[in-house]
């Protein structure tokens, strides 16, 4: 099935510049795909530190089994990723395929096999044709180049409908560092599901233990705040590398105040991917900004949104442009949240619409009717009972929706 | 919207026959709908027990907070229903909504407040106009009757495309009793959410301590093991109520063996009326029963089997006809609970797909694309880590949903 371009996918790809100590290579495979890459490489710098954050899936595939373990070591020279087989549900195949992959990259980059990292997407339960992909690892090492980015963000996309890419600028310590990011996120692939993948690399000297402590709440912040369908792959990884290339001062730890630009740059940064990744959702039509106050922390206001953002009736009402603020109380109730039912409210697009636990009355329908025919859809609720607050942002149910994923495989 | 009647609803409404202690009535009162029944009347002999679960939403309506008071006493003389206002977000006139009610019904039939239940059903965020309610209560009061049972089942309806119940005899100490339940399910009424009302009466004398012991476990594995679209209704009520007009032998508790009979018959009827309630799922083309087995848990099985019932991936792989064993792996990972990813097992309608954590290889698939095709679909589902089982039952989501839940308030 041919896919049309998300209606709500930013204009143009970002100029992604080169990141001193990381460089990247794509290659057409065919794994899956025809006539397009589908094998990206990123070497990093010897000395490279990395951190990730992976799916919380109890039945994860055999690369993210694999990243879980080699995280530990805290460094990183490659990542081998590809598009078209997830590895995932292969059993014992699955876990020989991912290790005859790092050892090819191994062999290929004169590193150690805990420095490699792999990621996979695509397809789930059919082997990984691993020898594809490794077979084209000596092509890709003699195509590594520091400006291929937009090349790898297209070569690990599945059914996306752009690729996602972006990049910012901080200084630490007065010295100017990049951050770069690349992201694949929900398509369907039949028989298999969405995966969200996200690569991030920095030439800025942070240790593995420093990176991991500044990623996590990050990640919490954006890639665990959206929502397109509530389901959890199998797969979902998110790996950030530091090459240590720039030449700022040493920091000292997470709450380093010369790591304040770059906390900052790196939170908007994987917001920034996660949005796109939501942009991007199966049929969405509209990008809806969910943002909870009022509750008793932030876990509870995340917990709350994650509800609302995930329930079928508020989506589909947001898909019909209705401004159904009941269907938003039903959500903020099955959240398991502590809500005070008599001091909810709730505002949509600015408009306050319920106060103190019941309709405003006679509020003005006609600019929260004109907000719902938007693409850009904002709800507010406080839930009167603390101080926890938490935004999340997911799209809407459509037909489009139930068109992708009942197709009948092919 | 006028809806058609689902093709998963049973042919013919069953002969309920009286239920001695118990008399019916229903009134065309105009809360909302014109032209047929919208409220109904539960009179039980003095002296009758009642039992009951209700929602678990945070953000109850008026009459579920009234009734879980209520509850705590163990005695009914009346129910009262209606149907097109959910009385639910209405804030503090709400409660004086229900206390209006209740003080009417007390009125009418001489009894204490603690005997009167009420449930509402319908759109929420709007005052009940309960004065339309009470005018009724003389003249339901007037038409008391013991058959009025399939009239209480279609008064109570919202959007539901046909009306529900079921009817099941047993045997206390060689006494036959009858028990008689009528349900509502999930229908949609903008700008409203769904609710599920199901109320139960029976002859049999049963303390309500008892009555409660015996419900909660076959709540738990009838009402409470559905699902059509995840979200929790600020609404849902189940209320039983036992008349003890049966002149059986004194039961002593919930694990009496004289209470076998009536145990079974009455977990088979709440289960029948929750089958009914799926099978009139917003858009319901298949009727879908999940049995987990294998887990840690029997409540591990069931929030195994509800997140596979609740994955929007699944439900529309099931509307597609396709076989997607991937992504009920995939809502395996996410449950939260234990499973061995290498002895997972999944057959789809008898077939065995996948087996120790791969898909079978070569299996056939012929037998299994007919049964997906058919209107009854049936996943079991290994997860290799313990005894736990439990089974769930829902539907597929389908453009019946969208078109429905996304309409343009009216």
């Amino acid at each position: 099935m041919a896919l049309q371009r998300s209606p709500l996918a930013p204009a143009t790809f970002p100029v992604l510049p080169p990141v001193a100590g990381a460089r990247l290579a794509t290659r057409a495979c065919g794994i899956r795909y025809k006539d397009r890459a589908d094998a990206c490489l990123i070497e990093l710098e010897a000395g490279s530190a990395i951190a990730g954050v992976l799916t919380r899936s109890l039945t994860a595939s055999a690369p993210v089994l694999w990243c879980r373990k080699a995280l530990t070591g805290g460094r990183a020279r490659a990542i081998l990723i590809n598009a078209g087989n997830a590895n995932a549900f292969t059993g014992l195949a699955g876990i020989d395929s991912v290790d005859r992959s790092v050892a090819a990259v191994v062999r290929a980059l004169k590193c150690k096999p805990r420095e490699v990292f792999v990621a996979s997407t695509g397809v789930i339960g059919q082997p990984l044709p691993d020898n594809l992909l490794t077979d084209a690892l000596t092509g890709m090492r003699a195509d590594l180049a520091a400006d291929a980015w937009s090349a790898a963000a297209q070569a690990i996309m599945t059914t996306d409908t752009y690729p996602k890419g972006a990049t910012r600028q901080a200084e630490i310590g007065g010295v100017p560092v990049t951050i770069n990011g690349i992201a694949k996120g929900s398509g369907m692939i039949a028989p298999d599901m969405a995966t969200m993948l996200s690569f991030v690399v920095t030439d800025a000297k942070i240790p593995a233990k420093t990176l991991q402590a500044l990623l996590t709440p990050a990640a919490d912040a954006s890639f665990n705040s959206i929502t397109v369908d509530s389901d959890t792959s199998t797969s979902d990884t998110l790996l950030v590398c530091a090459t240590g290339a720039a030449k700022h001062r040493r920091v000292s730890g997470a709450a380093d105040p010369h790591l304040r630009g770059f906390r900052a740059a790196l939170g908007d940064l994987l917001r920034d991917l996660a949005h796109q990744v939501v942009r991007d959702g199966e049929g969405a039509q509209k990008f809806v900004t969910i943002e909870v106050a009022g509750a008793a922390s932030r876990r509870a206001a995340r917990r709350i949104g994650l509800a609302i953002g995930n329930s079928p009736l508020v989506k589909t009402a947001i898909a019909g442009q209705d401004a159904n603020w009941g269907r938003i109380v039903m959500a903020v109730g099955k959240a398991g949240e502590r809500a005070d039912r008599d001091r909810l409210a709730i505002a949509i697009g600015g408009v306050a619409v319920a106060r103190n636990g019941q309709v405003v009355p006679g509020y003005d329908e006609a600019p929260v009717a004109r907000h719902m025919q938007g693409r850009e859809i904002h709800i507010a609720v406080d839930v009167g009972v603390g101080r926890g607050k938490a935004t999340v942002w997911t799209c809407d149910l459509t037909h489009g929706y139930i068109d992708i994923n009942a197709d009948y495989r092919s």
